[in-house]
């Protein structure tokens, strides 16, 4: 069967992707930060970004697309900021690492922002965003792509799907968490409805002329031949819907991590073989005490999330969600019960361990 | 003829309008900082937030929705941030007043954010982000707006269209300025189209059962008579098109605005009969400096500009823009030849500056 699943429980996931990175000689920070983001991906229903990108890291490292033991070289460095150039390293460490950094100048300077260059996948925006949250601090992240969004009225990808992710605590309702790309959708579904042999719907892409595109096939082999054609940016085609808004949006993401860096930006970001490579990111944390007493700020979080939770439903829908709440949920679940891992990717993991030497997580059903 | 113009010198503009304020006893910098904040909209081709608005203004003070010589309280200061509460003064001055107060601390703090309290309409979120360009900063602002947005799967307005402006300089280009809702469209759009008798198109907003509103005069209704109903988020109806994307920035643009400052917040927020009350800011400025050489930053925006103002259009397109370039164009072509007032306007202006003893603008042509 297609969807068949493996229920995994998480933190043998974590050691087994850990131990995996361990054997390619990666350090014990690298090894289980990263073994960290990629897991998180999974726990939170995010499977895109989660341990089925294994083999990517692993090709990545080996091939030398993803740098190993790379200098975290800080550029430029102030009490409120820094630049990072992170040398062709996997995004995960360099990421945590940054972040990090970031949450401890903002606790001095009151907000802290960095960019880092020349940096890999990174994950999860959302999981760096996140690591403010304990801070009493709203946390800010994003990272431009490879080239795929085509401007409002243009027919050539000139951007990627550049996420943003937000994060800001509450006390009794799981925090707001935003991670979203600032395309309509990503390659990912293009990649699916071409698989399921589905129309696209009106409104996600364009072809090579700039008109819209319905036959996801043809679409894709125009994207990977450099003929023109890619994902609309949130909003859709032309104005009439937005589309300027979720580009400007796309552009703006490009603006704090490669601009503010000094890092090849929009369409000089090719998609390589095994992983995106030279991207950049940029980190934000803003201390909440710096404008209000942070109970108070938590206690009204508390008040206009359960506000948005509660709302009344459309005709149809059963609930009404805020950001971040579909993913704590299943974060909950999944910790308890295991990661549904879809079977081909559980094979996969099964196949890079026998590699490696490295025992598989078992199966719990 | 119903879309008749009358051509105005801006300087003038500005002047009568300052003129208005000052017959009703506000300040120099109270008149001042209004005027030029209504005019630059118009200068900039976005009427519906310049000078047609005036009335508003002056009906606003007259009725103590807008309170002259209102206090501008520090309710707390860090050396990167402030939080003010402008105690229900107009929204330009306690919003000039505040960017000023930011750019000043980003100077020495590297970057600083501000949230304001109790205000009103303030016009245009660019005006505020693009103070930040001759300084070599990035400026950003937002602020929430009255009630109009459905939250995804949701039939009842949460949120209002809470822009989101974000400016960033270049060299040769003209400088990168976002300036968007956060919802499909505004309130605006909708009654535009009920008075042109159009159907609305799908995905612009949904009726109180929280299905597609195809019919703008019932949809104005059911949400005067807050019977639900409402625009929808950038993204549009349900998940399909990102419209949780869009419902997300919303919600974003409300924390950082209305709960970092303990103000009142979506669903809080009416619209009363002169002007929405009770909207709160948000502004920021990161200094270029304390990430890279800021004339290697503008030239790399110049880079990215270009190619992207440059690139090939869709088919049946003529050019492709980047944010803010249009909003240029057209001031650079007013401030030359003068703005375009629909008649409708100038005549409200006339009738203004009658009632206040101000002579208006002289009509170029």
């Amino acid at each position: 069967m297609k969807n068949e699943t493996v229920k995994i429980d998480y933190g043998h996931l974590e050691q087994f992707c850990r131990d995996v990175f361990l054997r390619l000689d990666l350090s014990e920070y690298d090894a289980d930060s990263t073994a960290k983001v990629l897991v998180a991906a999974d726990l939170r229903g995010i499977p895109s970004h989660g341990v089925g990108r294994l083999s990517r890291y692993v090709n990545g490292l080996k091939s030398g697309l993803m740098v190993p033991h790379a200098p975290f070289e800080i550029i430029r460095e102030t009490p409120s900021s820094v630049v990072i150039d992170a040398h062709g390293a996997m995004g995960p460490p360099v990421s945590v690492k940054t972040m990090s950094m970031i949450i401890e100048k903002a606790r001095k300077a009151g907000s802290a922002f960095g960019s880092v260059s020349n940096s890999n996948h990174f994950g999860i925006a959302g999981y760096y965003a996140m690591m403010a949250l304990d801070e009493n601090m709203i946390g800010i992240c994003m990272t431009n792509t490879s080239l795929l969004g085509v401007p409002t009225f243009g027919r050539r990808a000139m951007f990627g799907t550049n996420p943003l992710a937000f994060a800001a605590p509450a006390d009794k309702e799981r925090a707001f968490v935003l991670d979203m790309s600032t395309t309509v959708v990503t390659r990912g579904k293009v990649e699916v409805y071409d698989r399921l042999g589905k129309e696209l719907p009106k409104g996600w892409a364009v072809d090579k002329t700039g008109k819209s595109a319905s036959d996801p096939g043809s679409l894709l082999n125009e994207m990977i031949e450099r003929l023109g054609g890619g994902i609309l940016p949130l909003g859709g085609e032309g104005e009439e819907f937005g589309g300027h808004k979720g580009y400007g949006l796309s552009i703006m993401i490009d603006v704090l991590c490669a601009l503010l860096s000094g890092s090849p930006f929009g369409s000089e970001i090719w998609d390589m073989e095994s992983s995106s490579v030279r991207v950049s990111h940029f980190f934000g944390a803003l201390k909440i005490d710096a404008f209000r007493d942070p109970a108070a700020f938590r206690c009204d979080m508390d008040r206009m999330l359960e506000k948005l939770r509660t709302c009344e439903p459309a005709e149809g829908e059963e609930r009404v969600y805020y950001a971040g709440l579909k993913e704590y949920e299943k974060e909950e679940e999944y910790s308890r019960n295991g990661i549904p891992l879809l079977k081909k990717t559980y094979d996969l993991l099964c196949s890079i361990g026998k590699e490696h030497g490295v025992n598989p997580p078992e199966a719990i059903e």
